[in-house]
């Protein structure tokens, strides 16, 4: 394809005249590093092309909607890498031992990620959370990271993300937060509503008392949803 | 995993009463079946599971952003198809006959889908033509429709979709409409700007000379980058 563009400034499809240095290029290198690297971690579950487009389509996806670019590609990296895992546990090529909750919320700026990171903080290892937007939004919420901090409960790779289908697939427990616009819900899977304040545009103190609300949430639906085997192991007489 | 909710009214995690009739549940059976059908047509050239991945994911992105959620399960599979297609293009599984042309603006609500029916128009099967949006509406503008009926060019299938890396990947021209926050580039493509207004908010006649602004580019656009044997192909002498 001849791609001979005229450069006269009164041409109308003359491009703009433009410092290439200016212009970030798309480290394909580093994407196909990434996704070398997964498909080697996830080989015989997720197929090579699958997790390159994962990789791909997810590193396109954040910067659709992230505010600041910088280590984007360190965050798609992991944003792609629980998708693959949430896929192949879906599949039953990893063995779910734990139960999978995802919080859903708009932006996936404060709720969902105050909740994720509350039942992380309560159950361990015993639960893999996963949160996500329909709309993600730019950033976390300074005020949820300074009311988490308060609590002494860390926020860890915390991001919004998109709401994905593979993220969905994978889970037993879906918990809405608000009115969110939820897709259509697959069969067999518990579907919960919360009706929680947003930490959009609230002060520390009523993010507070988000916190503070989402708190006896989690706590509550994790007495619910503890594996049996785990509530009982420390009371359980040893087997002989 | 036992799902042994509460259903008392004053546990804060007992789901909201609801009939189930109200909540739409995903058409597993019907994405399936649109999986199964793009899988035969792309045989050999994209895997089943990526398509599958592909067509899944589509649906759950355009519901996000969709206002009118009826029709969308045949949009997924038309935006799933397309997103297979220039993958397959892009790999050069499918030969490129034509040029292909990306239009991104920010919506894909207005100036992308004027473009895009404008090179369509004039250009017609000697161009593969795409349009996506970076923040993706929730529905084209009527007044859109408006002005491009008045000038007797068709908007098929116009929706909004999200920028996706595969049709990024296929293209050889990418056209960035107004002040998008567009992605890293990829090397070897043509990437243009346009200072074009938006149509969001904007009346009838203001849409009309949005319209006469973006058919003068898109026919400069079209002169310059027609193939050379469809330009030559009408005076060049027969071969003996």
């Amino acid at each position: 394809m001849s791609t001979n563009l005229p450069e006269t400034a009164d041409d109308p499809t003359a491009p703009a005249p433009e410092t290439p240095a200016d212009i970030p290029r798309l480290d394909v290198h580093a994407l196909n590093s990434d996704s070398s690297a997964l498909a080697r971690k996830f080989d015989g579950m997720v197929s090579e092309e699958t997790i390159e487009r994962i990789v791909f389509e997810s590193y396109t996806t954040l910067h659709r909607s992230a505010r600041v670019k910088t280590h984007l590609a360190a965050l798609a990296k992991h944003f792609a890498e629980d998708r693959i895992r949430a896929l192949a546990v879906a599949r039953g090529a990893i063995e779910a031992t734990v139960p999978q909750v995802l919080f859903v919320d708009t932006l996936n700026t404060g709720r969902s990620q105050i909740a994720s990171a509350l039942l992380t903080h309560y159950a361990g290892g015993n639960v893999e959370v996963r949160s996500a937007g329909t709309s993600p939004g730019h950033e976390v919420h300074p005020q949820v990271y300074e009311a988490m901090d308060a609590r002494g409960v860390a926020l860890i790779r915390a991001f919004p993300k998109p709401l994905t289908d593979d993220v969905v697939r994978v889970s037993d427990y879906v918990v809405l937060l608000g009115d969110v616009d939820e897709p259509p819900r697959y069969e067999g899977k518990e579907y919960l509503t919360w009706d929680v304040a947003a930490a959009k545009d609230a002060s520390v103190d009523e993010v507070r008392a988000i916190v503070d609300d989402l708190d006896s949430r989690v706590r509550a639906l994790w007495a619910e949803i503890e594996p049996a085997d785990e509530q009982t192991e420390a009371t359980a007489p040893s087997p002989a």
